[in-house]
């Protein structure tokens, strides 16, 4: 059996099931969780959001949190959180809680002892949707969103793969991650000493090069966030996207912070800025 | 300091706010969280739902996932929810999940060791909305619902208390607690041997012998909770509600379970109910 069903609970008319696979890519065991709305049944495919969380986080934390699957029911979307690293027995970890399980800023690690199972980019961008495609009732309308860490991997995504999405969205994403502690923390171990291989997978650095057709991007931050100066660096990203002309919608809040419950707050912001490209 | 603030965060315009405080009923300290939505300003008291968690749960798991907070801003009603015992060093426990921390059950403990700190019923109906409405901008209108453990114990507290409420709901409800495991455990313990003593802490048992004026009462449940046939009694809770031609809103829905995506799912409706009441 490819996929092995882990829970399963009727939420807003349609279904939400955390299942168990072998990955190729990651060589282990990975959960993902799928919210499939009332509308997403045989011969009528639905599109899909592919949401990456943060760091610590698993599946669960979006799917319990953020009380998205009441919008995707009305709207008709699916929602696909994938966990946030390779697991398991035999898979490198740290014990810190910003490197290794929980932590694989969504890269293909190149360095000894990550790089055996740590490709979470290509997971999350290839070998899982076209693991969702295959097997349930949903078309190749793809949309990513993600926070924090995972607002990073969605930036980084969409614009290493543009034409696998029709739009991006991220709550307080790590969009400089080459310049913060977080970032150069990942990076120097998942990537190397050297700077120059970085570039590839940050999101700033990405967008100062872009040459292709731009992507609708929303990105949402609360201004009370504790880690808004020292880790995300959403104006460096604002600059990226003004030289480029790039069509970035920033919204500030003042008073949110880094949590769920901001992201509650704006998920349905989200949903219905990416049901403009997904349903269009 | 009476309530010391242990975590705030803005949530759709509102805020939810974790207090501790020390109880006198309980005799140790405890957390609570509060959400108030936007309109609660000085000068403007907005009306209170408490909600009582269930079995395992503490302040955290409706706020985090029960998505109640976007109608309560747009309605303008506050939420308080209660940990669901008392806690800490000293504090009788068991280790199983069903006894002791974690499944107070809303009733005040005659028994040893649990009496000395196991008065949660009079915590949640007297002490604890004292100190809310001595500390913030709410009325005195107040309406009460919870889940399964909590359920019962909303019902238990309206039924016993009505003079307190507008309106009372329950999610899955531990209805007949008198003829069902989980009940028949927490009561032996609690309350002792004498199944007399029970029946002032069973909501079949208070229904069938009330003589004031109803309540209006909206309870939910779903038809594929594995707990349904087991441990609920509702359709007790429904014979006894008219046998006293109690107005029992009873709503029943297939494919959905005891967990939070079914809160989740259907918390816009008890809230919109309670505002019926709350806000005439």
């Amino acid at each position: 059996m490819m996929l092995e069903i882990v829970s399963r609970n009727k939420s807003f008319g349609g279904w939400h099931t955390q299942y168990s696979h072998h990955s190729q890519v990651l060589a282990c065991p990975m959960r993902f969780a799928i919210y499939l709305p009332p509308q997403a049944v045989e011969g009528n495919p639905v599109p899909v959001l592919y949401w990456l969380s943060g760091l610590t986080c698993s599946d669960e934390n979006f799917m319990q949190k953020a009380g998205a699957q009441r919008i995707a029911a009305e709207l008709g979307i699916a929602i696909v959180a994938p966990d946030t690293s390779p697991r398991g027995e035999g898979v490198a970890d740290d014990p810190a809680y910003d490197l290794g399980m929980g932590a694989g800023f969504y890269l293909n690690a190149t360095q000894s002892p990550w790089h055996a199972h740590y490709q979470m980019h290509d997971y999350v961008t290839d070998e899982l949707p076209a693991l969702i495609e295959a097997h349930f009732p949903v078309s190749t309308r793809r949309a990513i969103s993600g926070h924090s860490m995972g607002g990073h991997g969605a930036l980084v995504a969409a614009l290493r793969q543009p034409e696998r999405y029709l739009s991006v969205s991220a709550f307080s994403p790590i969009s400089h991650p080459s310049l913060c502690p977080w970032g150069q923390k990942a990076f120097t171990a998942y990537l190397g000493d050297d700077t120059k291989a970085w570039q590839a997978w940050d999101s700033c650095e990405l967008l100062s090069r872009y040459e292709g057709q731009p992507l609708p991007t929303r990105v949402d931050v609360g201004l009370d966030d504790s880690f808004l100066t020292t880790q995300l660096g959403i104006e460096d990203l604002v600059a990226a996207a003004q030289a480029r002309s790039w069509p970035l919608e920033l919204h500030q809040h003042p008073g949110y912070d880094h949590s769920y419950y901001f992201v509650a707050s704006f998920i349905e912001d989200h949903l219905r800025f990416h049901a403009r490209y997904l349903l269009a």
